[in-house]
C-alpha cells in the first residue's frame, strides 16, 4: 500500500535490521526498542489490525515464533521470557498489522535500554533463523 | 491442573468479574487493570504459554475479539483502540496461558487508574456477549 511504513520495509525502499525473511512474513528490529532483541513480525500483504488480518498469519507466527525464534532468542540473547504484543487502533503507530516481540530480562522494566554490545548475537539469530 | 490460579478461576473456586464465557474460553476482569475495561482471556483446559497452547483456541480467540469483544468495548466503553498482549515466561504471573485484552484510551499512558464509575457498562458488555 502507497505512503505505508511497513509496506516500504517490505520492499526494500527504506532499511530494516531483517530477522527472518520468507513469502509470508519480514521480521526485523524495531528502530524504538523496549528491550535488546525487541523485533516485529509483519505480513508482506498490507493488512491494517486485528480486524482484518487473515487468521493464517497469525498461526503462521506463531509456529514461527515457538519452532525457531523463542528458542534462538533464549540461546543466543539469554532473556528470561517473551511478550507478545500487537497493538490496535490508538496506540499502533503503523497502520500495517504488526506483531511485537519483547525478549524479557530480569528488572526489565526499570528503563532496560538499547545496547549495541548485548544485541551482537542478532547477526547469529539471523544465520540460525535462515539457514 | 491443581494450585493453579486460573483453573480455580475456572472452576468457580475463586470469584471472577466474568465477561464471557463458554466451553472454551472464559473472559473475565483483570484484577490489576492497566486501563479500564481490561481483561484476561484464558483457555478452560491448562496450558502454560504459547510453546505447549492449541493454535485453534488463539484462532478462536480472535474470532472472539472481532466479532464480539472489540466491537462491545468500543461501544460501551468507548475506547479508541486494543491492546493484545500475552507473555511467556519472566513477565508471566500466572503460568496458565492468558491474553490480555487492553482498551485504549487518550492519554492512558499517563498513569490511567481504575475507575469504578467507567466500569459500569461492564455488566451490559456481558449482557451484549452473553446473550
Amino acid at each position: 500500500m502507497e505512503n505505508c511504513l511497513f509496506c516500504k520495509i517490505n520492499n526494500g525502499l527504506i532499511p530494516s535490521k531483517t530477522i527472518y525473511e520468507d513469502d509470508l512474513v519480514k521480521v526485523f528490529l524495531d528502530i524504538n526498542p523496549a528491550t535488546n532483541g525487541h523485533m516485529l513480525i509483519i505480513p508482506k500483504k498490507h493488512y491494517e489490525n486485528v480486524m482484518d488480518i487473515d487468521k493464517d498469519f497469525i498461526t503462521y507466527s506463531i509456529d514461527l515464533i515457538r519452532e525457531k525464534i523463542y528458542p534462538t532468542l533464549k540461546e543466543k540473547l539469554n532473556c528470561k521470557g517473551l511478550t507478545i504484543s500487537q497493538n490496535n487502533g490508538l496506540g499502533q503507530e503503523v497502520k500495517h498489522y504488526h506483531i511485537h516481540l519483547i525478549p524479557r530480562y530480569e528488572n526489565d522494566c526499570d528503563k532496560h535500554t538499547y545496547n549495541e554490545e548485548l544485541l551482537k548475537p542478532i547477526d547469529e539469530i539471523y544465520e540460525v533463523l535462515t539457514k
